[in-house]
């Protein structure tokens, strides 16, 4: 019996999303085509674009889809002259110029914002930004469907998410762009997303994002995510009881409900994952993307951790999904884990 | 009981990819993340790759999914200097320059093959091209899964194929490059696809995408599209013998074993896709992708064939799953529709 703890990297499917794409593997048409079979498939397309928007508090905006976050970023991004922060996921940070200032909780400092993506909240850490007025770009990734949160208050002409964050299928996102941005496509061809993005559309994908956004903003308003912030909350408590020398990054910050990222200097966050991982806990030290390479979190760097607390850093990031005693046993295995490596190496010196 | 003619365009779904698709379902990780559900994603994800470059006769070359064939040309000849015939899909013309020359049957003449980009089937006549030694690279979409072809022998550097043209989910694809080919990505980030195409990957799409790519090669070794175009054929007859001065385009080509493209000068394409679409046969005037725009197909402009009868092309397209019956309930459809015309019109003026 596994227990998944790392939502931010990425997360089952949905029952909504499975009977959507059930229900999607019978549409047989392409959207581009005027006969019957096609103008099913464009309605089915345009509903579920239509239902996103409205999930994102986007209405009236430009809802582009795309293969994920990544791609958006692209988009918007790969036209250069954008700055951001070192906290920034790679597929922003890759396109910017990462020279803003970040502090210790980090809190990101915009200087110039309509030349600035910012995401609104980290994958790693699950710190939230206050976007100020007149950005131009923002990750949304992370944080739709895990907080309140609407497109059109958000004051930002792009913003970039991603289906399998919530529940949805990997492979799907879509930028949301302010309504008439002229924005020079990245892939061309047939003129499909009103010329924005050639190639035809990801059907089954588009209506799984659909359902899962709807269903993410029916557990939001249902006020799932505040008890994932009492779990959150109950097992930091315990993990810094079992190892108080241990650091909650971004504690003093707003974050994520879900979401913890934990220092332990000089005890390596992929020996965790590994020892969490034959224990039947799935964590996750860093965003996935980075996984397996061998180097600290530039994210932690950033915010002033030096390499040996950045390279101990796990994330566990849970949902409405995993209850209590999911949570009180992995505070259990991994306070076992925890006692033989204190015993060889003694308690975690406090920074 | 509608009946689809327009597998050019796109495909319902195989048994086998509906299958494919379900089990996929319950595949939670992220191949990026090391734990246990991370590695059982990433072991699908290159067991599909494998599958893959075996139907594409594509071993040992590097397989990089896509969103579609239409990101893969753009990810290739992006790069830009390449030429090409104005018979190519948008999405590889838009990219290139389409200087090159094609005679009445649709046969492209290639004069720089190392920077030129030519298709092996065309969408809109199934017209198939020889490809010249040393050729830069080649949209294998159409005759991908209808034609015996190993991407290994065509002795190109970059194929491109979608899914959705065999049997496989809209919005996956592939780009195929000859092992070791240098190649900027056009979408960075989190280093997915080897550095090559950044984003959580499409993992259902591309579990869907190898098991139609199977399939699609075990029709083929089985004959079925020898009877396919058996079937076209008899098709093809039975449309002359109802209007005699009617062209079938590239008749003296090789073609693609289910394509038919049928000028009836004068008579619009359009309105014959309406009125078969209203007599429960859904069949294209022309690609998708350019369904509803009113203008003649540039293809086969570049054959030769003037504005009236260009605009009178429709495309019919079929597969293993269109049977005798089908195919002579549609002729005598088409047939009561082109009495109609006729009667206003006259007969078709022989070219």
């Amino acid at each position: 019996m596994r227990t998944y703890l790392d939502w931010n990297a990425t997360t089952p499917l949905r029952a909504e999303v499975k009977a959507a794409i059930i229900e999607g593997l019978e549409i047989s048409g392409n959207p581009s085509s005027v006969h019957t079979e096609g103008r099913a498939a464009k309605m089915a397309l345009e509903r579920a674009r239509e239902q996103l928007a409205v999930a994102l508090g986007a209405d009236g905006a430009d809802v582009v889809f795309t293969a994920g976050a990544t791609e958006a970023a692209a988009m918007v991004l790969g036209q250069g002259g954008f700055h951001c922060a070192p906290v920034e996921h790679s597929a922003v940070k890759v396109w910017c110029e990462a020279d803003l200032a970040v502090d210790g909780d980090g809190i990101v400092t915009v200087t110039d914002p309509a030349r600035t993506s910012l995401q609104l909240a980290n994958n790693e850490t699950g710190v939230m930004q206050d976007l100020p007025q007149g950005l131009h770009s923002s990750d949304l990734t992370q944080a739709f469907g895990k907080v309140p949160m609407a497109f059109n208050w958000l004051g930002v002409t792009a913003g970039f998410v991603s289906a399998h964050k919530l529940g949805g299928p990997k492979g799907i996102g879509a930028l949301i762009l302010r309504k008439g941005t002229d924005l020079p496509p990245l892939i061309k061809g047939g003129g499909q997303e009103q010329g924005r993005r050639a190639g035809t559309e990801n059907l089954i994908g588009i209506l799984a994002f659909a359902a899962a956004a709807t269903a993410a903003q029916r557990d939001l308003d249902a006020g799932l995510w505040d008890e994932v912030a009492a779990r959150r909350d109950a097992l930091e408590a315990q993990l810094c009881d079992i190892a108080p020398g241990a650091v909650i990054v971004g504690k003093a910050a707003r974050r994520l409900p879900n979401t913890t990222c934990l220092l332990t200097s000089g005890w390596k966050g992929e020996t965790q994952v590994m020892q969490m991982d034959l224990a039947g806990f799935a964590i996750s030290a860093g965003s996935a993307c980075s996984s397996g390479k061998v180097r600290a979190s530039g994210a932690l760097q950033a915010m002033g951790f030096d390499d040996q607390l950045a390279q101990s850093a796990i994330r566990i990031s849970i949902s409405p999904a995993v209850g209590g005693d999911q949570i009180n046993r992995f505070a259990d295995a991994w306070k076992k884990a925890y006692s033989r490596w204190r015993d060889r190496n003694g308690p975690i010196a406090a920074i």
